[in-house]
C-alpha cells in the first residue's frame, strides 16, 4: 500500500485522526481511551467507529462519558465498575481465540482493573473466566485452584500492594502470565509502584508486565497471544 | 501429588534447593542465574541439572563463571557477548514452538541483552531470528522490514535510551510484542528507567514489558507464548 | 545603561515587580503566569502591561482568572482549552518570524498543551500550523505528513504517555524540534515523568525538551529560533 | 542514675564514644559496625569491648577488617560469607532465648545476608536454624516445610528480587516474621528497593521490615522478641 | 489437611474469598480492610465474619463504611479518629498476651494512626497503654517516661516528619520496638517517605518497621510478639 | 534540673504534651502547627500558651482554624495569605535581635511562604523587611537592590521553580542566607523538589536550606542567628 | 523514494545498520556514539562513514576507542577532555551556519561536556566560541560579558550543581538558549538530576534542555537552529 | 564599582575565571573545590590565590591533588581524613568570629565530613571545638554534654543513617544549628538521602540543612553566622 492510499484510510476530525487501518495492522479497530477527552469528543469518535464496523469499546469512561455514550447508543453495555462502555456487534460473533483468558485477582479492591480486562478480552473475541480474591497471604485459596490455572490459554493476574501473586502463579503453570499491578494500597505502595517493581522483578520466568491499572493493555496482549 | 512425594523431587544442596518439578510445572528445567553466586556454586548446580537431563543453561555468567563451566563441560557453548553458557542436549532436538521468535534491537549497544534472549529462546526450543540496529531515529530502517515483523510468532524488542521502538513495532503487527528495556544510555536514562517507563506507557496496545536488561525473561515469556 | 536608569524601568506593585526591560532584553514583554496568583493580582498586572504596550498574554488562566480578565478587557480572546487569555494589539501586526511554527500532537488528550503553545507562538508574532493525533502507534498517520514536517521552520512536538513522537519526528527532518512532554497518561507515567525522560533520552539528535505541560515555554523557544 | 554517673560509663576514644551502658539498656553490648571505619579503629573498639566483657561481634567486616581482627584475636571466628568476626565468650554460654530463630532465604544469592543474621542471633544468645532457597517461584519447596516454620519462635525471611516470600510465610504461621529485603537483583530492583517496598506492602498482617541487607538488624529484633 | 478439605473452609462471595482458616494459621480471623471496597461489600464480609465468630474488626473505614456498619451492627464500637469499627465478642474475653502493648506517639497529628494500632491491639486480645506527644524536639518529655517504656512487653512508636523517635526509644529499652512512619508532614516529607527511610536506617538495633500509616500492621505484629 | 522537676513543666492534655521548658531551652515558647489538628485541639493548645505567656503564634492555620482562633481571641491578628494567627503580647515589646531579617521572594506566587516567614520573625522579636518579585530571569531587578541585601543581618530567600535566587544572593553578600524552596511550579518541579535540590547544590558557599514551603522554619533559624 | 530504494541506502553490518540517508534527512551523516560499543565495532562503523563521505565524528570515546581510531585514522583529531575523535574533511570546508554558537560553562568541572559540544558544533559546520567559569555565585563574571552573549546566534549553557546559569543567561538575551545539565556535583545533585530539574523549571522563557552531560545533543540542536 | 572595573578583578585562566572580588563580597577568597579538576588545574588555581593573599584552602582533595599541592606548597597542611589542603597565612591570625563553632558527629564514620567542616571553619577564622560519636541510639552520651552544646555560638551536627541527631540537639539549645547529612549508611539510606530528608523535616525549629557530605558548606554558613 502506498502513502497516498494510506492517507485515504485516516479519518481526520479536528481533534483526532482515526486510523481505519487498525483492523488490518492490529487485528481490531481502535479503542476509545476516554481519559482527558470531553464527552463530546468521545461520542464523536465512537460514532465514526460504530459507523465503520458496528461496534466500539470505550475504556476509562467516567460517569459523564458513560452517560453520554449510553444516551447516544442505547444498545451499548455499560460496566460502571470497570469503567467501560461496549457496543457489541449485532449479532455478537463467537470468540475466535484458541483458548480461555483467565483473569485472576488478588483482592476485592483489584476488581475494577480486572473488569476492564475482562470486558476488553471479550470485545477482542476471547472466552473469559474469572478467579477472585486469591492473594498470597492465604496461599491455599490459590492452590486449590491449580486446575483452573492450568487449563487457561493465557492468565492475567491483577494485584496491588506487594504484587506477589504473579510470581506464585507463574511458578505453577506453563502458560503465559501477564501481570497487572494496581494502585491498590497506601503509603509505600506509591500508587502501585511497589506492585509494579515486584512484578518486574518476579523470580518466576516468563511473567510479563503492563502499566499500573492497565487492565485494557493486559487484555489486548492476552488477545494477541490467544489469536497467534 | 502429595507433599511427601513433592519433597523427593527437591534436591537440597547446602546453598540451593533444586526443583526437579520445573519441567512438569514450567515446561523446562531450572536455569542457572549466576549473578551473586560463586563459580563453585554455579558448577555444582549445573552438574545436578546436567545429570538430570543432559542439558543446562546459565545466564549472567561473568568471566569466572564462564571459565569454570567451560572447563567442567567442554561441550558447552559459551556466548561472551550474551554472558550465557549453554550445554545443548546431545543430539539437540528440533524446535517445538509453533513459529519463530524474532529478536529486534534498537542499537548496537543493546546486543548483549538481545543475545541473552536469543540463546535462551533456542535453549527453550524455539526457532530464533534477529533484526539489528533499527531504532526509531531512522524509522525507514524498520519500515523496510515490515514483512519480517509480520511473519514472526512473537517479537522481542530490545531498546535502551528512550525505549520508543516497541511502540512503533506494536503498531505495525498483530502478534505479541515483548519489550525489553536496556540500561543503554546515560544521564536521565537512570540505568534503563527511562526506557522501562516508556515501554510501560506504550500507546500501542498489546505490548508487555520485562525487567531492565532481562533478555532471559523475555525469551522465557516468548517461549511460553510460542508453545501454548 | 546604569543601575539607576534600570530601576526606573521596573514598576513595583506590592506583590510584583514588573520588568519593562523585557522587550529590549527578551524581544517581548512579560507574560502573565496565572498559577498561584489571585484574579485580582492577574488583572492588576495585565493592566500595567496593556497600559505599556496595548497587549498582554496570560497563561495557565483558570476559570476565575479568565472571567476576571474577560470582564476587564472585553476585546481579549479567551481560549478555554489552552487556558490562555490574549489581548492582541489593535491592529494585530503581521508575523515577523522567518517561517512557520508547526505544532504536532500525539493524541487528542495533548491538545490543551498544544493550544497553549499555538496561542503563545501567535502572540510572539509567528505563523502557526497544527498537526493533530499522529502518535507512533499508527506510524503511517505521521509518515503521510512528511512534507508538512519538512516545510516548517521549527516543530513543537507535544506528547504524553511514552513520549516517542519527538524521536521519530526528529529523525525525519533537519529543522529544530522542541519536545513537550505532557502529563497525559496514568500509573507509571508519573504525571508526565515517563514522557519527559523518554524525550531527554531521544536517540534523534537535535531534539530539545521543555518542562512537562509547558506549551508556553516551547513556543517561546520556538519564537526565539524563528526570529534569530 | 544521674548524669555524672552516666559519664563514667562512656569510654571516649578520639574517634568513638563507647557506651558501656548498653548491656543494661539494650541487653547486650555494642556491636562493631565496620563500614566506613579503618581497620585500626575497628581493632581499637574491639579491644575495649573484649576487655570489658570477653566477647565482641563485628559486622560488615571487609577483608582488611577481618584480617586485622583475626590477627589480633586468634580465637575469633571469621565468617567471610556473612562478613562477620565473632569472639565468643570462653566458655560460650547456652542460649537464653525462649525458642528458635529460623532464618529462611529465598535464593542462593541471599545467603550473605542470612549468614550475618544467623551469626548475630547466635552472638545474642539464641538458638538458630536455617532453611535455604525456598523462593515463591517453586512454592512447593516452602509448603513441604510448614512444620519447621510453625515450630520457630521468630522467623527471619531474607529475600531479594520481588520480595514475595515474607507474605507467603506470614500467611502460614502465627509467630512474628521479620522481613529482610536484599539487594539481590538487577535493573528495576534498584538495589533492593523493589523487595523493600513489596515487604512494606505485604498483605500478610504482622510482617515487619528492616533495612535492605540488614541481617544484623533483623537478628537484633528477633533476639529482643525471643528474650521478651 | 488436604486440598479438598481446605476448599470447604473458604467462603466464596462474588467479590471476595473469605478464609476461615485464618484463626488456625494466623491466630485470629480476617480483618476487613475497607479501602477500595464499597459499603455494601464491607457489610457483607463483616456479616460472614460475625456469623462465624461473633466479632469483627474493620479498618480504614471511611464515613460511609462506618455508618453502614453501625446501622447493621448496633453493638459495634466506632472510632472515628482511628477509622475503625469493632464488634467485640459478647462478653469480651480477657487479654491473652503476656504483657502490655505500649503505643507511643511523637505528635498530636499522629494520633489517628496510633488509635488504629490501639484498637487493633485490643481486638487481638492485648492490654494496651498510650503515651502521647513525646517527640524528640523536647526530649525530656520522653526521658521522664523511661519507666513506662521499660515495663511494656512491646512498644509501637508512631511518628511522622523526621521519624527520629523510634531510634531514641530503641536505645532506651530492651523490648521489641515497632516503628510506624506516618504521612504527617509536608514538602520533603513526601507523604511519609522521610519518616519511613529514617526508621529503616535507625541506628538503634532491633527496631523494625511497617508501612506508612499502618497502625493496623504494627498492632498485628505486636500481638504476634505478645502471644509468642 | 532533675527529671522530677522536669515533669512539672510539661502540661499533659489528652492529645498533646505542652513543653513549658521551651522558653528556657529554645528562647521562645512552642508554636502551634495546625496541620493535622482539629480546630478544637488548636484552640485548646493556644489557650494554654496564652495563659502561660500572654501570646501565641499558630502556623498553617486553615480557614477553620483561623476562624476558631479569631473567635476565641479577638485581639489575635489573622494573616490569611500567610495562614498565620498571632496574638501579640500586650503591649508588644520592641525587637530584640541585633539586626534586620530581610525576606526576599522570587515571584508573586511565593508570597504565602514569605508571609509565614515574616510573621514568624516578628513574633520571635525581629525587625523584618521585604523585597518582592526579584527572580533571576530579570536579574537587574535584584542587582539594583544590592544595598538593601548588604544591610540585612540575615536574609531569607523564598523561591520556587528552579530555585536559583539564593545562589545569586549568596554570591552578593557576606551575611547568612537561608533558602526556602516553595512548591510553586508544575510538572518537573515535583512539588518543590526541583527548587529544593537546586538550593542544596548551591554553588554559593554559606547558603543553608529548610524544608519546602517552610517559611516558619526559615524564620526560626533566622531569629536564632539574629539573637546569637 | 520507495521502500525498495530506501533499503539500498542502509548498509547492514552484523552489529549495526548504517543509515546513509541521514545527510538527506538530518543534514549530516550519522555520528558514532561509542558508549557500549567495542573498539572494533567503532572502527568498523567509522570506516564505512569515512568511505562514504571522507569524515566522521565519534563521541563518548573512551581511551581504548580513541587509541583504536587514532591508529586507524592518523589524520583524525583526538580531544581527550571532550572524549571525541573527529576526522575533518580534507580540506575542511568553511562553516555554513548563519552565526556563532557560543558555549558557556559555569565551572571548570563542566569543561568536558562543553568540549564535546564545541567539537560537535564545529563538525556540523558552525563557528564556535567559548566563555568559561562564569557561574552565578560570582554573577559579575557573567554580567561583564553581556555583549558576547548578545552577539551569538545560539547559546549553549553548560552547568552542574544547581544549574542556575541558563536562567540568568536566558533573561539577558533574545537568542535561543540550550541548557546542558552536567553530572558535576555530589550528594543531592544525584548525578546531575538537580541541575536537570532546575533547567526544566527555568523561569526564563525560551530555554530548552537536553539530557545530562549531553554536549553532543546540545550542539546538534544548536546546529539545526544555526542552519535553519 | 562599574563593570569595566569589575573585569579587572577577574583573572581568566583557560579553564577558570578567578574572582578576586570574593573577599569583598563574601568575606573570604575563593576555596578550591578539587572534584572534577585535574591536579594541574588545582595547583594553578592555588598558585593564583596564594599569590594574591598568602593562603588558600582546597577541599575534596583526592590523593593526587593532595600530593601535587603538598609538593608545590611545602608549608601547606594536609588533612587526609577530611580531604583538605590548607595553606595558613604566615603568621596565622587570631580567630575573628564572635564565638566557637562546635562540630558534633553522630558516629565514627561521619568523621571525614566533620573534619572538612572543622578545617574550613578554622580557615575562615573561627574557633573550633569537636564532640564525637554521640548518636541518638545512646542518648545519654549527648545529654551529659548539654553544657558544651549551650556554650557554642553555632553548632554543626554531622550525621548519617537516620539523621536524627540535629533534631535532638536543636531541641536542647537556642543557638543556630546547621545539619549536615552524610552518605554513611547502606540500603535504604540511598547515599544519604534518608538523613537529608530527616533533617529537612526536623521537628526542632531553627535547624537548617546543607547538601549531603557538605562539611565545607556547613562551615561556610557557620562562619557567616559567627561573623555577623
Amino acid at each position: 500500500m502506498k502513502f497516498d492510499d494510506l492517507e485515504r484510510v485516516f479519518e481526520r476530525l479536528p481533534f483526532a485522526t482515526i486510523d481505519h487501518l487498525r483492523p488490518l495492522t492490529q487485528g481490531h479497530q481502535e479503542v476509545v481511551f476516554c481519559l482527558g477527552k470531553t464527552a463530546e469528543q468521545v461520542v464523536a469518535i465512537a460514532e465514526r467507529l460504530a459507523a465503520a464496523s458496528g461496534t466500539f469499546l470505550a475504556t476509562r469512561a467516567e460517569a459523564e462519558h458513560r452517560e453520554a455514550l449510553a444516551a447516544r447508543f442505547p444498545r451499548a453495555e455499560v460496566n460502571a465498575l470497570g469503567r467501560t462502555v461496549y457496543l457489541p456487534p449485532d449479532p455478537e460473533p463467537a470468540p475466535t481465540g484458541r483458548g480461555t483468558v483467565l483473569v485472576v485477582t488478588a483482592g476485592t479492591s483489584d476488581l475494577p482493573v480486572a473488569e476492564e480486562a475482562a470486558v476488553t478480552a471479550r470485545a477482542l473475541r476471547n472466552r473469559v473466566e474469572r478467579l477472585t480474591d486469591v492473594g498470597v497471604a492465604g496461599i491455599h485459596r490459590l492452590l486449590t485452584q491449580t486446575d483452573a490455572l492450568r487449563h487457561a490459554a493465557v492468565i492475567i493476574v491483577v494485584a496491588g500492594m506487594e504484587g506477589a501473586l504473579p510470581s506464585v502463579v507463574g511458578g505453577l503453570v506453563k502458560v503465559p502470565v501477564i501481570a497487572v499491578p494496581t494502585s491498590v494500597g497506601y503509603g509505600a505502595s506509591f500508587g502501585g509502584l511497589a506492585a509494579l517493581l515486584a512484578m518486574l522483578n518476579s523470580c518466576a520466568s516468563g511473567v510479563t508486565v503492563v502499566n499500573i491499572d492497565n487492565g485494557f493493555g493486559a487484555a489486548a496482549a492476552a488477545s494477541r497471544i490467544n489469536h497467534t
